[in-house]
């Protein structure tokens, strides 16, 4: 079985810890990856964790890690909301896909309470900075008879 | 500082693993407990785990642990899309405030999309099963600094 | 197997015959129950008829009754548009579960249309006036393949 | 006083027990029509049970009903949800009116959750398959007091 | 040219001036075809009168009189809100068409005051009582000039 | 009893015939007053016909005609869609009111299908051009048994 | 600081007492105006209490007495629902704005429900009759603590 | 006649003066009971003044005053936007009823707009902090005529 | 197996050549069932065409076609947007079923692109014009490998 | 003339076969091309076959080949329903344009009801599997006349 | 052809500087008159710049103007998103109208996103403050061929 | 401080001048540039004037120029109204950003009415044609104090 988890960021997110502060916090990507990648190391697996400003390197990510990862941790950032090409993509993964937002979706603008994605994850994680995607990673590391 | 995280749960999550396995997974409360509790214990915490069918006694307690603990996970289960009484007690809570649902609510019916709880916690874990204490737990005893 | 018909009744229907007798009739709760528990006498049946204006206690009684009765009608009054707690709770008795009205809820105000009890209930009666309690027992003591 | 009570079937009734049986059931229309039957002479009354699946017979044969039935109980079937002109023929007939659905619109299609009809029916039972056909006679021949 | 003027009733216009009087007044529908009759042949023309229950029916009249009446009257009744049949029918009609409804739609219920049929007649008058008739009947007679 | 009919015209009727000829006829404000008088004087009736820019004008209007009038014709224009003031107003009027209207509104932009004012009116009348003022006057002179 | 509360009164408020007492009562305006001068001199403040049909004419007041009021009253009758003027010109007054309103809105149709102007209120007051008046002049001639 | 008025808080009143001081000012319930026990009293009434955070218990105690006190004075808070519950007890309640929120609801989230309660209250108080329980009580106890 | 294609056509489809060329065309009705005959005999199949401006008698002819053909081509027309009967007859036909329009129904006005009948239909095939019979002929005769 | 047909395939369609088979069936896209291929050869055309995940590429290949093929058939996949630039860019194709899903639309989630790319079609083809590739490209070859 | 440039504005606008400086910017009306006069001039045009708080005058100055200015520049303030007065007064104006917002009305308020005049305006400049103006001027003032 | 002024344009720009040009105007996008170039030039500022076809492109190109452009100008074109992607972007860039569009978006489609870029743009120039692009970069340069 693989020992490798996916972790996918989209638009905008290589600016984390400069953007938008308030909202995203001051951690940046590196220090979210060194966080997710300590607990990834924890339970014995590797990570693979890529960002992209476009949408169709992210649903050729998806594609080709599709078959070879544990599990997959997706922040879609700003194509959450919209991008269908990615919910489909994500239906053909095999493991659990987990879905993670920095900020807690539903204290912003309204419209960005309902995510495309989360239909297709099996679980979401919003609100925990960049703490939650340690937690993503625990969740797939997790014995499935916790995950429920 | 308090060393005491409380988890609150509502109406009908003491029928936990017999009540609609198919969604809410085998485990029971009391194993739900457990896993929270031994997250807790790792960090040096203690656990007050409830649970109640009544509106109003969730309301109390939030009420009278809301200067008293580090932290509070809540999964309003029934409350979740309708109690503004449980939305306002939350506003109360010194200390991060975590809602947890055992299921993906955006693989059930579309009513179950929008918590009216989610705007006054600080993170939304859901879909990880009864792992999704645990998680609430490890995201509050977390260093502020990674919350984010 | 069970020989007892749970009826459950909602906040303010032990006004019932006071309350707003052009909406509801003059008839009185107690005469309800008595035409119900006729009913259910002449099939063999005995009742458990209760009423509360607490939807905890009505979550308690439904969780209390539903591995032990034929079958349960509920009457969720005011509780009828927003109650997920009965809604969930109701979702783990056995045998049938009949939703009764006692007014026609679709010649009232507009939000009064959409029950959140009816998608957990195997069947509807409503505008029946106390009638509808007879009926509700007439349903579960009749023969399943007369149920459809 | 008239001693018979009219019941009026709309399109595709005609094939119950043949089409969908997991929504419908097993039962025919012409064993709908026995349970009713019988319900109707226990209580000294005829049954005019008919069935159309054109929309002008069903108005047609409420007008002519209008004045000498003492009761009619009808299930619009497909015309449920759209047809102004059985709901405004509905509005001439002396006596009660029920509305009456084999499934419970509820479990269903979104859409089929409002009727058109209800808003001048006496009182609406579904989801008791035909034996609702029998509860609809009972209702009619009733006492008015116990109808509330 | 056509000195023969159509005017076509939809369902329950044949128990006018019985059904619901508060709303349509006490005058049947044979003193409105009085009246706009009257006017017609003020103006020179001969009327056409017809009423049916049946969709169908109306929608081959519509077919049969679209060539060769000077204009068409109708009053849709139970058919205005649904009927594309009768909307797409009325596209083929050479001549003015006047939609005509007895009562002001706008006071009655929310769902009645939008017609299906509007945006292809010529002109609405509605709220007049039977007299609408005649006034549809003179502005068809009248000179196109006036008409604007 | 009063033999004058009030004709009140909202904003930019005073350019009719100038403005959007192909929506509104070539027919001017004049005109249009030239064939409403004379189906007044036909009748025995005189016509009080005015037109103004300003909402607040024609508020002050009504209230002056309100008991004088044997009926009242308005034409709100500009004003249909939103006057409550005017609506407010037209509920004080004694006698008849009808709400005209050159264009049929349900041919144009979808937010004018609904009027503010059609609640209050008696009847509507649309489409017919600068002859609709002449049969909304043929309304109010005809007698109250033909008006239904 | 000043010693002048002024009260400002929408269209048709003129009529008050006449226009469909069962909704606003038979008090008239004067009556209105003597309630509220009386509550104001109690407290030491005299009133200046207007009437218009105009709404242009209220914004006009309202930039004339935005500075020299200790408080201002509106109650804006048929702007209540559409007037941004109205609103954008009361965030310009210095003192409490309260908005008052003869009946209760709730009870009546439902676009009534929503008030333009009650975001840029301080406080709302609405079903209390004339009395409500008195109510919003007591309520600025209260101490700050008080208001909360 | 009774000279006592029933004044109920709905859940977290009591926490008044601590929640959120921004939105709800610093007085506490304590000191609002005051002002109302003031105004009562000046009146030549009692005042039976009381809070709490169940649902059941407030419909309860409306059950139980309904008949006995000269009106009933109710701030909902949490339950004000979905409880049907409260909503039909209140229509059982002899004497004035008014709704009082110490917020303008109106300058809060969307969803705090409508209220279950207004419809069924006599008068709707909003804005006028601590205040508002006393202008409530002025209203109750003016003369009738007043009240409009 | 079945050698017979039925093709239903709903209402005004005898007026097709002549109705609105703009938008349909200038083929007539017989010549779109010579394209489809032409393309039925071409796979050995023989064609069974119809029209109706009568749901009904759709409804009629469904039934009766139900199990003897080896495909049904429906082009409902007028009933497309609100005919359930259709609907729940389509449920019962056994082969496929593929609903045509000749028009583009997502270039026409809002309220055509969405049809109730093609939840039940395995296919739709819209704007090929009289083509269109054709191709959905050649689909219900084409290999249930490739139909997918 | 251009002999050339191109048919573009969105996000995730390379996956065809494997991905969702219920759904989408078990041909695969080469597979889809060679029937398109076949059909085209037929008629004497050739096929452009694209696929691309990059909604950027597929609106670069409208583009270079929107002026040099005799019609182009549009899979759009995931960007069916968010896409204004593939929208936009296909308003400058010359020559038919085929919208083509393999599964029916309507038979899905409620939000794939609507394409936004429809509008700019000539004609749509869903649920044919891929099949209806080659309808599309029959449909392109057939005479004008008969595409009507 | 006209050598003037109207620029109407209205209501509030003459508290410019003053009301809402956050929003508005510092600037008043008269500076703005002065940009917007001296871009005028620069290119050989005077300006004819007004201000009303009264909806009615602002129509009557459209009318007035409609046929002697080279363009007009309307900023229509609280009477954006209502005033159909306006919005029709607007189509009879020669030459280009360009609709102008100080501030950005997208990062206000939902509501004042739509604007009612915006579909008759040939452009639109908002958020620019008072240069926004200058803007429009220079707009009008432009060839043709470069407006597009 | 930096002379530079980017103008990013979104997909299908690069067809200027040649798609519908009913709506986009016959002007070319290096024209477009031309405009805006000379009209930097003379405020002494560069142009750095992108366009392409790619989301992803446009993020990383704003990405970029975040922190080295005096101003940004945007035609968001096709992903005006669903990017989040460029949303999110452009709430990093220093200095003003505009948002241009070269057709009124109020007179096409509804949807296209609201543009998800709005919220982040300091100001809106829609309508101007290839004339925006150069009021667009004189708002850059012109003074703070105009810009309000």
């Amino acid at each position: 079985m693989s020992r490798v988890i996916a972790v996918l960021n989209g638009p905008n997110l290589n600016l984390l810890g400069e953007r938008e502060p308030d909202i995203y916090g001051h951690a940046t990507l590196p220090e979210a990856e060194a966080l997710a990648s300590e607990a990834a190391q924890r339970a014995g697996y590797a990570l693979d964790f890529r960002q992209s400003n476009h949408e169709g390197v992210l649903v050729d990510a998806i594609q080709e890690l599709r078959k070879t990862v544990a599990g997959l941790v997706i922040n879609p950032a700003g194509f959450t909301h919209t991008s269908v090409a990615i919910h489909d993509a994500l239906t053909t993964v095999r493991g659990p896909v987990v879905e993670v937002h920095l900020s807690n979706l539903h204290r912003r603008e309204e419209w960005r309470r309902i995510s495309q994605v989360s239909t297709v994850a099996d679980c979401v994680i919003m609100g925990c900075g960049v703490r939650g995607y340690a937690l993503a990673v625990d969740y797939i590391t997790s014995s499935p008879a916790e995950r429920g």
